[in-house]
């Protein structure tokens, strides 16, 4: 199989830098293309991230010498790529606009960026959720007379932790109303510089701007349905999300308190941590590359998981549970934890994308 | 006025070492009595933390020459001391049985232990919230034949940053029937040595033996009642806590939701304020010399508040509270912190004597 | 005795705010006039620093409400202060030329910036080692046509932790030729945001620009000699420095080699710690009130000095030093510590304006 | 080719734990036997670790359900493994006597204990450096009359930063007589529990226990020669070393200044990381499975290396170098970093074994 030209926007960032890393040897896509503000445009790819570059490996070689091109002119992708992922680092307004750009362009967008999550047409999508929103891809492309772009989203990296756990739950006809949960959410997850260190050393913030309101509403959309053509949420469950930042490098932790809607239909414990075990969806179906095997570990030792221990579970794409236990108010408790750099960033756009390749939107 | 002579049990552990700290030039006490496990005793207090000093400041000097009595030997302590705070860290049932032989000797004995919390006619005293607890005082030194001495405890460290503001609004006639919130607490809260680095470095831990339950339990016989010269818990409110372990020195942080009992009767978000910013208690009236000029201090701070910024806020006896805002489930939500050596140990200790002073339980 | 009245250049930055904490309550200075970029000006200062107060305790009241002013329009400045702490956060030249101007305008400056570190007749001041520099300051004004106005600065904060205690060696008549020395910094020394998070948890940096430069030049010239009403580089030692940044919130480390001129007449490890804990030098003969009583203090405890624990030793003034031994390659080698944001900053300013107000060079 | 059986020593402790990650799937070693103290003994391993794995990846298959020996007795490991890797954590008598007593018994022992660095005839190999030490082993066996048993030892993990890149250089005949160096040690280092986080959270500790002596003496031995059947310490160099601990997880940077023999014959900066870069030797040339590729690796960028974004190079077998220049009172200082669990501890143990079996001197 020839492998798709794959296009990064934002690629010197700290999200654009692990899309970098993790389509190393990618079995499908191929980066041909790397995009970024004006500033880096026309340097290549190693000189523009001197001094930045965050990952762990080195630069892979077929990339650090790419030419970086401007992201704002959509026009010079054109030819150089199949498709491409958005990890741009613009502003809301500009961020929607340059993505539509693309896609009216021909040029397909798997998007990081939370500017289309709320559009009424866009899917938000979490592969082993809510495959079947895909459907609305050929609406979109229609009502905005685009031939073959069109963009897709992934929500933010801090409800992976809790909601795929819930949702394998509902799938199962456990039907859940209400949901409580603290984060503790890791450095990486505000980009390069993003903390201060002196916020940080022997400290925690209460407080990351916009992420509650993500991790309430998101979930929404993600377990919704469509109807004429336009999302609607889910009105049956209710988020209520604290958000903390703590000395972590990767990994965000949820501490989750839930709720079940039927009293008289509650599963057990052990029956829970069954319906986790064997959760499995279309990624694991499809056979996807980036696929985790389990996408849900869960795990009996009583003081895990741990964002240093836990994190690398399965490829860093699985969620990892542990403690599920009687909540003393709802109905039950447990804390969930993924990697925010990884399943809930680039590793989940790249996940997106071979969803879409697998299900024939994408095309050389 | 004579300062009262003090003894502190467990005088070489953290707790106690707070203790010796915190008790340096006190208006009321004197340090002249210290005691702990017989591998210590025998040796001058100097020696025997000699290595193991934790506190920022160095040794007093009039307690740095004081010989190390063994706690066990119970006999030796008379005459030395008019009464002991206990910061033993021996098993349960052992510190039971040891804090009432001292007890049982004419010395009261003011406890950070977990042994006696639950004993039916011990009071369990946070002084701004139920300081009338103390009533059963009499009722315990009759029925055990105890002539001066009698038990007082505090509670544990992990609640001090959520219960004093869930009070306030209680005592103001706005009832709460459920809560929710999660921890993250310092490290100095399970001693030296205590938690591993490997295990904090770059990492959180969702466990603290035993801190759940207590962080639930405990609360219900602070709010509770006497009937019958023993404590019955409150029934009408219940916790659900999670509690973390993270990277911070000192100070237990709390991300707490809440709901009313009463529908029709909730405050607004400026009442609570203002209730929180009004609240002043029998320590303030009483004006103890630990006692904060106002218990709870809200922040406006849209990030606060954070561990190392705030958990000094006044001697670092004040409960520092911020972010109060509508719950997308419950009523409000909100974040509490307290520091949890000095507020949550020695200096809750400490305020508890002095409450005892004033209150005429303690005498030379 | 009246108060002077003091202005502080850089009002807002981190070491500006360090001052304003530092001078509540000074018995000689009153914070009178706060001056920091234009868009600071015109805000008082408590909403200049909204969001941005990094110090534990709160803003001093009578500071709060202050009027911020433009550092850059130095006539503002003219009859609201006797003298000015310069803790300006502009580029060299800027600095330099800032500073001149204050000064020609009648307002000595006490600066915490590298500006003027090497400039000719400007002495760099550590009140312990070269009070006798200030000597200069006659010939400073009479060259440059000042009246009442000059510049006097403060040294690197990285270099308190070793000078100090070779310093008090040289004056017993033990010259040092050589010193090896490598520090772990703290990251409060960066400013705020200063260090991201993703470069200090779980890691090291190995470099901080400009710092070993100054750690290696600076001592030569507070160790040096007025000729000429120049300053005159000591020559007869020489420092090479490796400077690290450290998960550390305050208090600069520095582990130490070094050698003495004279292989004939070198002093015992008994005899060295003699002539360190019996130093006392100007600041502590005129009783200065940000003077530690013992400036370098010698702990015996085979782990320390450690920055958390000994970092606020005499109110963060003095250097703590330990594990003095021998050297394998040269003849002895320590580790000190001192506080970098106090005696390495704000401290240390703040001393160096008590002893020139003690010496005459201040007045009202 | 067969695989050879392999025995773990105190293999529930952490570096034993880390030989059992890093032998899964080797290609010439399979663990069939563990062995660790009596109250581990007759657990299987996922029983015996419970609650105490540290590594990042799951226990391996085929040695979770191993059954784990009581590592006292000798006689149980014969005829289940040809030869042991000893990470035994008894102290230095017992241990030296029992690595002992499995060599008598025909089961060569490559370890990573100290109990034996000293020992005349024993080599403390890095195969980068001092393979050629190997051959001592003959006169080991034979003046100990052992039949196929042997012991072989690795040096402490902190001196792998700076012993490679110094001896590259001797190598080449540049001959260095002095180094003064200074460590920053990760806290895996000290194994688990290990450091207290009440000692590393916002702090630094500048002794460890042991580690300088360790650091200053090793280097002698693998730099010495053979005479008369004995190992003869190179007498020629000197180091000076302080150890420090701080908070990092994995990886140990060393700050080194050195000096050259010969005034006369320096190489150039240039000349030096040409040296480095094309440093190779016995492990290279034999293509070991474990050994890097670049055994040294310099790094221009002038704030790395940094642990946590180094540590991991080159499989975390490689020694990353770099801030090459000159120093100020020796000739040339530069920092090195190298992967003190990996490199330091159980892929050493790896790599001198592979050296052992590629030599010829291990069977099945």
């Amino acid at each position: 199989m020839d492998k798709l030209r794959v296009g990064v926007l934002g690629a010197t960032g700290m999200v654009g830098q692990k899309y970098i890393q993790l389509l190393e040897n990618h079995p499908w896509f191929n980066v041909t293309y790397v995009a970024a503000s004006p500033n880096s445009a026309g340097k290549n790819y190693s000189e523009a991230v001197k001094g930045r570059w965050q990952m762990a490996s080195p630069i892979p070689s077929e990339v650090s010498s790419l030419n970086v091109f401007d992201a704002n002119k959509v026009l010079d992708a054109i030819g150089k790529c199949d498709f491409v992922f958005s990890a741009l680092e613009l502003d809301k307004a500009a961020t929607a606009a340059l993505e539509e750009e693309y896609a009216k362009n021909n040029i397909a967008v798997v998007s990081n960026c939370s500017a289309h999550r709320f559009t009424p047409d866009v899917p938000m999508i979490v592969p082993e959720i809510n495959s079947s929103h895909l459907e609305i891809i050929e609406q979109q492309k229609k009502s905005r007379a685009w031939d073959k772009g069109f963009i897709v989203v992934k929500p933010n990296c801090s409800l992976q932790s809790y909601l795929t756990p819930l949702f394998a739950l509902q799938q199962k006809g456990y039907l859940i109303s209400r949901v409580i949960l603290s984060t503790m959410q890791a450095v990486s997850g505000a980009g390069y510089p993003g903390v201060a260190s002196l916020d940080i050393v022997d400290n925690i913030i209460p407080f990351i701007s916009g992420e509650e309101e993500k991790s309430e509403k998101e979930p929404l959309k993600i377990l919704g349905n469509i109807r004429d053509g336009k999302f609607v949420d889910a009105n049956s469950i209710k988020f209520s999300a604290h958000c903390n930042r703590v000395s972590v490098v990767d990994g965000h932790t949820a501490c989750v308190s839930f709720e079940f809607a039927d009293k008289n239909n509650k599963p057990t414990k052990e029956e829970i941590i069954k319906i986790w075990r064997e959760f499995a969806s279309v990624p694991q179906q499809l056979n996807l590359p980036s696929a985790p095997i389990h996408p849900i570990i869960y795990t009996e030792e009583e003081n895990r998981p741990q964002p240093r221990k836990d994190r690398d579970n399965d490829k860093s794409m699985a969620v990892t549970v542990g403690r599920l236990r009687e909540c003393n108010v709802f109905d039950y408790r447990f804390v969930g934890l993924s990697h925010n750099t990884v399943r809930g960033a680039a590793g989940g756009g790249i996940l997106n994308a071979e969803l879409l390749k697998a299900k024939g939107f994408l095309h050389s």
